[in-house]
């Protein structure tokens, strides 16, 4: 019989954590008391998994995995999350590490449509990293923003995204700047044979998403950009699965909260529903995460894990040109850098700026394929 | 002009909370370097906040409040969670604790349609704590939880909602179940005069959740169960200001990660998005809830906070009829007592056991009414 095995760390040690596994394979299949649920042979046999291993990790963990049913977790993508971690999320001390999907759930979830290889052919970038920056900040209108992304397109950038803070606001409405963003791409592309993908950032509730899915994708932009957290794992499921023809990148707000491991969540769970390319904080930015905290959520997007595609990793948060060489050693040449706000500090050396960056991309990925000896 | 303060308790002492409050403002708001945002007049002056309050919360901590520009967070639902705490719940060391919303919000956020006075309309009880329980275990086929529904309602249960591991599945559909179950509860409001309100739980994306609600109402479902965090709080949003005339009972799955106090996310975020009960963790029970985090969570759920109206607790999770009275003294006469699992301990004795439950909820409540001399 298939399961859905999920690994845990449980913050007690071996002793004690046999008893709080059994609790949360409880809680996490029938939430029944066991006497009850185990009277009926179709719940006791199907439906209420199994202790699948328990190792110490550490004097004071233990390291859980649980076999959890088919049954309940292949019902539809948010009944999946409630039987992987649902619960007992309210629990202290239970991080979920990782877990698996058996082949009854490659009907329910297809992951990325495009992943990194769809990425590198809509960019015609077959090589090297491929380069990503910003329109921000927001507050600025639509001609100043679609100045800037001209200005980036003209500078040779792969990718163009919206800030995540920009939405459907007055000074800055959704259809009036996606239109002139991807004029001024459309532009550039008849001028100079570069086509950048503009990636509107699309926010709100399902109703309001699906139809900036269908703006966006009636003017013609070359991707979107959503945040899984902020809208919902299972609305990203539906629009990669029903509304969208473009490739989604994965914006991190609002992730940091769950006891899941990054490598998890925004590694497999964003893959798994859908993303094609994941923004991550990079080590050395802004933000906390280590060096082995990032490569371990760039493998988890770009691993072997059929049927899924590898996904593209976007380490960022405070990145800037002079660290391109040092990004493109540590993630290798399947990485997306996304070189935002430290653009713009350039003012009015931007077009020279954009060219630098794009240029040195280009050449530290040449002799990275070169290799040691050229 | 008007903000949306937000209260961050922060583990640093004060003499380093101040460059950590400022970089949390500006990671919240422009997500730009300070020189390049504040270039720009329009959003120097109403996208970049302020720091409102700064105070040590003991040695080690700091209490910090945050403006935060309407500008930004009235875009939208989803919007409005990125800029109140996105990107920074990826920092450690950082947890909203409380926030509030101006009058320009208002007109965003319409809070619960029913809330508690809504829900006792509906179930024409005006005074004592309402009664509910639910239909488990998940694995049971469509005429046992139906025959389990005939007896809760027979019982006098108030409402009788879906486990929420009930979704769409095979050995269970949910447009068998739900005409079904609420079949029995016409048969029984028929006969006895008694109409309990059937709750089922929808679960999927946001278009199989959308048909989940038209297909329960079209059938006559006195309310819908979701669980917001698995489905996305937009998603919520989205169902109840635009395809639901019943009620919403909020479930907990999913919601204990994010480092937001539960009082702030199962009390306030819940309510502004619509919930008009919530389900949530009691102490005593399976999870490690306190009587104050209780209480805190209650009270937020209750608290005068116009225009929205007051929502109801739910407290949950392991509760049996033993504890009816010192949960009714605990959280007074304005709750929902669920108690699941517990009662289907009883076995044949359930329809007595049922009973018992409603008589002693009855008895305890008209004793509190008469005060303590009667």
């Amino acid at each position: 019989m298939e399961h859905v095995y999920a690994t845990f760390r449980l913050d007690a040690p071996p002793a004690q954590a046999r008893a709080l596994a059994e609790a949360i394979l409880l809680e996490q299949t029938v939430e029944t008391p066991r006497r009850v649920a185990e009277a009926y042979p179709f719940v006791r046999t199907r439906l209420m998994g199994d202790l699948s291993d328990l190792q110490p990790d550490g004097p004071d963990a233990t390291r859980v995995t649980l076999a959890l049913p088919v049954l309940t977790a292949s019902a539809d993508p948010a009944q999946f999350l409630n039987v992987l971690f649902g619960n007992t999320t309210l629990q202290p001390g239970v991080t979920l590490l990782d877990f698996d999907v058996p082949p009854a759930l490659h009907r329910l979830f297809r992951g990325p449509r495009f992943g990194l290889d769809g990425l590198r052919a809509l960019t015609g970038v077959p090589t090297r990293p491929l380069t990503a920056t910003a329109l921000k900040p927001v507050g600025l209108g639509v001609d100043a923003l679609a100045t800037l992304c001209r200005t980036f397109a003209e500078g040779g950038i792969d990718l163009i995204k919206d800030d995540h803070y920009l939405a459907d606001q007055p000074f800055c409405p959704f259809e009036a700047r996606v239109r002139a963003c991807q004029a001024a791409i459309d532009d550039v592309a008849g001028r100079t044979g570069h086509r950048a993908l503009y990636v509107p950032n699309l926010s709100g509730t399902p109703d309001q998403v699906r139809r900036q899915a269908d703006l966006a994708q009636h003017v013609g932009v070359g991707a979107v950009m959503v945040a899984p957290m902020l809208l919902g794992l299972p609305a990203v499921y539906d629009l990669t699965r029903h509304h969208l023809d473009v490739p989604v990148l994965a914006h991190p707000s609002f992730a940091g909260g769950p006891r899941i491991r990054p490598e998890a969540l925004l590694g497999k769970l964003f893959r798994l529903f859908g993303a094609d390319a994941v923004i991550f904080p990079n080590y050395g930015g802004r933000f906390h995460f280590t060096p082995a905290d990032c490569t371990r959520i760039a493998d988890a997007l770009r691993a072997d894990w059929p049927p899924f595609r590898p996904a593209l990793p976007i380490p960022a948060g405070g990145m800037n040109i002079e660290r391109a060489e040092e990004m493109i050693s540590f993630f290798g040449l399947d990485t997306m850098l996304l070189i935002g706000g430290s653009l713009l500090e350039a003012g009015d050396a931007l077009p020279h700026r954009t060219r630098t960056l794009v240029a040195s991309v280009e050449h530290i990925a040449a002799r990275l394929v070169a290799g040691p000896h050229s």
